[in-house]
């Protein structure tokens, strides 16, 4: 009994568009045994830890079907680098789950372009998968180590520290709001954000350079003050937040100042880091944000817990707090179920 | 501002029915930090080397609709038990992303169940996730370790090594054909397989038992004849399989001999383990059947590769070998993209 010679079969598609593309990235010593049997293998080094994240993007939920199939291959493996950036681990692999509706090697091609070229830039090889026919739906789970006990977590957030976010925020929701037509952008302007909504930069050397530095940390997906909460919960610590000190980009800037405020603190999809640190490391971060060319901006502070529930107190520029019904309008942190 | 008091959002759905279960579960000691951070961070022992495998099962091509959320619950982390089983290795955790529909608390519940047993029964904790809206689609990533160079690769299976196969084959082809009205079984008969169908059992305790018996090893789920061809494809040999040896129950053994060698040697589903092992072995392998109570069968051998591509020569018991219109036949091994 031969081979079965389907051209396009679950074998072949594997074969012909991932491990060709998985082959070509140098793993790290890590890395045992990649695609093509059971199990993928990893032995991590002595001394390091591993950090291990998921993520599910579904057509037409988390992109518009008809997205570039380039743009998407970035973007799965980006957003899972982030989750990676956040806890300060180095990338080791990841595995790919992937339902299609039809083997189209044209849009296999495509996507394999740009999750491979992604996977090189940050020296993350595709260790294992499964491919099956349904709608459009990704998963990646990724792998990253870092030395023992010097993960990021989202526990260690200590009255007093400061709160930091990287990069700026709202762009890629002020991107979704123009192709959603929300609102109206010119194209000279959506050109200059849209690129903050398809291809996210996972901040790994940020994560790594944080490591003994913040006291916590989480990457912005589902908008700041949202994420947020997740630290303070975890931390059992309460927080402000200066609302118009939030990093803006100068096309958000033109946006009114309610637009501007929701998509900065609100907007999701920004897969920038937020961390905490404690004051005395304030040089050690800028100096880190002039290293990176990467602006690092402080945006609020760690405060005591009041009740049991995590509060955020915002603030405007003039010091005075946003009242109720100003908070309510920030309040709509993305939420895939509602 | 407080916690968004939306009773299923996204994170109460994780709250209420995952988080709980993966608590109820006692770790083992190389799982540092489960859901709730950016990442799940795992610390593997010194001396230990890490299985990694995943797999997507969607909704109308992998299970009916309306399938027991309770029975899919657990079929969805024991697809992934099997291959880490498949390895040799020990299950240490696994994440789950998942679509849905809409947040339907009652089927939750229920897919929660069925999963939490299995996770409990095989000590594999919940350890990190992502849930979504959109079309019903589970993907589980599974992790394992066993003693560093102990992994059982499908790559090491040398000429004169016995093929061996555990447990059973085609029953639950043939309760998906009965489901599916390709052909009549009595409900009594039905009901003594749908198990082998909707409840396979992982083969932790066997793959276990086979590091540094087995010289090769896969996890049958496409069809035993398909999945052999990776092991020779892998290993570079050839094999002979003697149709008539397959294991087969006396429910499937009622069916015509045609229907019988094709769903035992194609039927897919059987996520039984088929390994390689010298003939000295087999007295200690007969006593590994005898220890876990568990049918291992000699299937077939090993032989030398005649051409490039990997060969298997079918024999009836007689000693007459399959002709090509026979072998035909055989030859449906199931494709997910056909």
């Amino acid at each position: 009994m031969q081979s079965p010679s389907d051209p396009m079969g679950e074998f072949d598609l594997i074969e012909r568009f991932f491990k060709a593309g998985a082959d070509a990235i140098n793993p790290s010593p890590s890395i045992g045994l990649g695609i093509g049997d059971d199990c993928a293998l990893i032995y991590p080094a002595p001394n390091e830890e591993m950090a291990v994240t998921t993520d599910m993007l579904v057509e037409g939920r988390h992109f518009f079907s008809g997205t570039s199939p380039e743009l998407l291959g970035r973007k799965a493996l980006a957003v899972n680098l982030s989750d990676l950036a956040a806890m300060g681990a180095t990338p080791l692999g990841f595995t790919l789950a992937i339902a299609l509706p039809h083997a189209d090697s044209e849009w296999l091609e495509a996507f394999s372009k740009g999750l491979f070229s992604i996977a090189r830039e940050f020296s993350c090889p595709l260790i294992g998968g499964d491919t099956t026919a349904g709608p459009l739906t990704i998963s990646i789970t990724a792998f990253g180590s870092m030395p023992k006990g010097e993960a990021i977590r989202r526990s260690g957030a200590k009255p007093g520290d400061d709160i930091w976010v990287s990069g700026q925020l709202g762009d890629a929701r002020l991107a979704l709001a123009a192709m959603r037509h929300e609102l109206e952008l010119t194209d000279a302007d959506l050109k200059l954000i849209e690129h903050r909504l398809h291809q996210p930069i996972p901040r790994i050397q940020l994560g790594k350079h944080l490591r003994g530095i913040a006291t916590a940390a989480l990457d912005v997906s589902d908008g700041l003050l949202g994420d947020l909460k997740h630290i303070l919960d975890q931390s059992k610590v309460d927080a402000q937040i200066w609302i118009d000190q939030l990093p803006k980009s100068v096309i958000l800037l033109k946006q009114s100042p309610s637009i501007q405020n929701q998509y900065a603190a609100c907007g999701g999809d920004d897969y920038e880091i937020c961390f905490t640190a404690p004051k005395e490391q304030r040089d050690v971060i800028e100096k880190i944000s002039r290293t990176l060319n990467l602006t690092l901006t402080r945006i609020g502070q760690i405060t005591a817990m009041k009740n049991k529930l995590a509060h955020i107190d915002l603030y405007k520029s003039d010091g005075t707090q946003f009242n109720e019904d100003e908070s309510k309008v920030l309040m709509k942190s993305f939420d895939h179920f509602r």
